[in-house]
């Protein structure tokens, strides 16, 4: 019953991936400690020994090794230990690494530490399996008990799954989740089986409404996934006009932020990326009001719609998944 | 089997209201060709004896009467008459009346001379009802025969809900629809039945995806309905920055469009509400690239896809109906 994660993948050279290299590979070693988290990500992309002895150092509980010019290897220290199933583990790895190779950097392996920290503090319950609470024919409504994102996130895709091959549709609202990853994730399950996936959810506060001054509500992202003759079209965004890891990026690149992604403290717009970050204020897909901005609100007040049945508390996810 | 639907409202004088008279009663008597669609919308909030004779000399098929203060009578003249059955054409007529009552103009009496060309020309079936093509205790895939949008439509919404009440959810995709109206119509329907309700449509060609050049997709709307303890939460949006009625109405106003809602002919961005109107080509929520216009795009992509039975057809409708 330990945290023991170890996976193999190929990781191309892709847009995404060469991104990595320019953005993260000129930080100076001094930096390495505020940027830990990211240098994983970096790391799966290019690991080079320095990379690899460093994150061993500052984050403890890794070990890298490269094999061929493509492939990846990574294994976690066997001294970190939870009470976290093999299975649960492996589909917790499974998610953060598919984020990092479809480049979505903010939810990949930079996540394993707050994951581990979930953990170890017991808000994340690593060995917690998902209950049905309620169901019908094309419903559920799931208790997540806090377990691992991706493992109660699965449970509920892979329920409506069985429920849509049945009736045609599936639609599985769940509580008392944890960060579940990327929204996308979900929908990539239905496609395999040939169906249209739905996957919603709601977030801590940090969108601030149209005409309001202050954050109070999700960045809730929302992912539509439709399989396709040569592939498949995915969907997977938040409803603020950006992430608050593109804020971050900005700042690391000391470039001001466009107007229409952030507010200040007094709900006035602003450029400037340390405001941004102080006490983040993001502003809804679309922006200001004039330019739609309402449209992007109304967008996550869906999100916390759909999942009617949540009880939701401050830092929890719910997941709403559908298949179709 | 006449058009000649007979409805009694009440009339509030609310916000959108107050904002017609602003908005319309100021145009000129020599203006009243070119806008004399508009003219119905701010009649049936404000019947005044010159109005009403404007419009049976430039409609002429309309009469007007105002019956007390609050209540308006609006009766079709007799010469005009299609293959409608009463019930069809009653089902329109709530429709469009509720679109302009609730302050969505452009969707409201704004379009009974459209749908009354398409009837004219046979474009739109004024007889023709729906047919179930397959369906499974949770779906349906309906033939709408280019019936009356509001009949295929609520008879899809009907048929979703009907499922609903039976398996939980009840999800139903149309082809060969015409014009559904406002896509919040189906929602407020599953609204008062207690359930959550989802409307989407693909619409003729508007909108310039992002880094493209020319229009190439629909404004594609989406709508979702909650009931709430004390009313409900409704949300009723095309996926682009905004409608097309609303560059109308700054042109209208003499003003300038924000940055971030349309583009000229060679793929940038205007302002001016005439480059902008020639040939549309509007840009999706979001606006430009670096706002997350990409989003927008998504969203309306979202839309299609969800609608995957749908054969789609230059100027045709394919609706998307659910009820959770």
């Amino acid at each position: 019953m330990n945290w023991r994660p170890t996976y193999l993948y190929e990781v191309e050279h892709v847009g995404a991936a060469k991104t990595i290299k320019k953005s993260y590979f000129d930080i100076g070693v001094q930096d390495i400690r505020s940027k830990r988290s990211y240098l994983c990500s970096a790391l799966i992309s290019y690991p080079t020994p320095i990379l690899t002895e460093l994150l061993i150092k500052y984050f403890g509980f890794l070990h890298i090794a490269q094999k061929g010019k493509e492939t990846v290897v990574l294994r976690e220290k066997e001294c970190i230990a939870f009470d976290v199933p093999q299975n649960h583990a492996e589909q917790q790895a499974d998610l953060l690494v598919a984020a990092d190779y479809r480049g979505h950097l903010s939810h990949g392996m930079n996540r394993l530490e707050f994951y581990l920290n979930d953990l170890s503090k017991k808000a994340t319950d690593g060995a917690a399996v998902a209950k049905v609470l309620k169901e019908s024919p094309a419903t559920a409504w799931v208790d997540g008990c806090n377990g691992l994102g991706a493992v109660i996130g699965n449970f509920c895709m892979d329920l409506a799954i069985e429920k849509a091959k049945t009736v045609g549709v599936g639609w599985v609202c769940a509580k008392n989740c944890t960060h579940y990853g990327i929204a996308a994730w979900y929908p990539l399950r239905a496609i395999k089986e040939g169906f249209v996936g739905i996957s919603m959810a709601n977030t801590s506060p940090l969108m601030t409404p149209t005409r309001a001054k202050k954050a109070a509500i999700g960045t809730n992202p929302l992912a539509v996934g439709v399989p396709a003759g040569n592939g498949h079209f995915l969907l997977d965004m938040a409803t603020t006009a950006v992430a608050l890891g593109k804020i971050e990026i900005q700042r690391r690149k000391g470039e001001n932020l466009p107007a229409g992604w952030a507010l200040d403290s007094e709900g006035l717009p602003t450029i400037d990326t340390d405001v941004a970050l102080r006490k983040p204020s993001l502003m809804p897909l679309g922006g200001f009001e004039l330019n739609s901005g309402y449209k992007g609100y109304g967008n996550v007040k869906k999100c916390y719609s759909r999942g009617l049945y949540n009880k939701f508390k401050p830092y929890t996810v719910g997941g709403t998944l559908f298949v179709h």
